[in-house]
């Protein structure tokens, strides 16, 4: 049977997920607006993002509640401890989503990435969706093997950040300076949504095995 | 009289404000190691980050076992959660000092940011090592007024970090697309540091006076 503390803590990782999902559907449509220079796709995820933060104050507050009312120990502490850390970085994913999007917004009706980057950038977003959904199945089954799993996802997701610079720094860059400027900031943040995913991974490994896991570090030395 | 928790809790104060100051020196050296193209600072700089994640993990070891010992409530409680957060935000201040100093490492010998942005780059340490200093005297003295202040202080950052990309995105850039790329980056980083200050001294604003105050809401606009 369960008790009322792993009830709320339940809820709490609901809203994790929930958050997850939040942040995944706002980086699809980010990367729609910023490869179709779809303007009201922009505003969208731009006004949306004020719902992920709202729900990330949510989780803090219940987080918070939670230790008050019940003053858990040991593990049953750390997990609530873990939420909210968890919850920083969602909402951070979120925060580059509109990164994106404003992007996409500041460059409208021009495209703020050359077109022959397209594909690249559409395979970073496909990237992310994956990040997110291993991330939202991880939090909720606290699965370590699924979180180290994100680490090796990511590293695609620095695969293709590398691609990128190399475009970049290639001699037959030739759309200037502007271009140049978006590009890296837009890859920048394709490549730190994932290094987020990877930091929520470290915080299952960790709160599962009592070790800093490879996701952790991989991390930490970003 | 001060009792076990309230000492315990200063202790953790203590080691934020220490982890600014670690912080400060690492954007210091950082900053050095960019203008002056100089190898050894850049190395150290990306040597010592390894203290400032470690001493992060104290605070939260320490504030985990704080909860788990003491079981504050209310206010208590608030300031070892608050802390938990600053600490991240500060530990995230150090990896862009990093990320400068890598910067750096990468085009040594040669210098990453062209000369005549060395004085912009160097204006934005300046306002980065007052800070520092703000972030930190907060913190110690949990002043909302100090707190307020450093959102002005950011202010300055983000004019220097304006002024680097009208500079990037005028006509008269004539220093080819790495340097653009690498001053973009580095500019970022700055602005980033700022951001994480801001978003330590809206912690301090909302701990004090359970409101987010404007220091906050500015993060959240970023």
């Amino acid at each position: 049977m369960r008790d009322a503390f792993h009830d709320d803590l339940d809820k709490v990782s609901d809203d994790l997920v929930e958050m997850t999902t939040m942040v995944g559907a706002a980086m699809q449509r980010a990367t729609r607006a910023l490869l179709d220079a779809d303007l009201s796709a922009a505003e969208s995820v731009i006004a949306a993002d004020d719902d992920i933060d709202a729900l990330r104050r949510e989780v803090d507050d219940r987080a918070v509640d939670l230790l008050a009312r019940q003053q858990p120990v040991a593990t049953d502490l750390r997990m609530v401890v873990t939420a909210m850390h968890m919850a920083s970085d969602i909402e951070r994913m979120g925060d580059l989503a509109r990164h994106v999007a404003k992007a996409a917004r500041r460059r409208y009706p021009d495209g703020a990435v050359p077109a022959e980057l397209h594909g690249t950038i559409d395979r970073m977003a496909q990237v992310a969706d994956r990040l997110v959904k291993a991330t939202g199945q991880a939090i909720a089954a606290k699965d370590v093997q699924g979180a180290v799993e994100i680490g090796r996802i990511d590293d695609e997701m620095d695969d293709l950040h590398r691609a990128i610079f190399a475009e970049l720094l290639g001699h037959s860059w030739d759309h200037g300076t502007e271009a140049a400027v978006d590009t890296t900031l837009i890859s920048r943040y394709y490549e730190r949504f994932g290094d987020h995913a990877v930091a929520v991974a470290g915080r299952i490994v960790y709160l599962v095995t009592g070790r800093y896991g490879s996701s952790a570090e991989g991390l930490s030395r970003r």
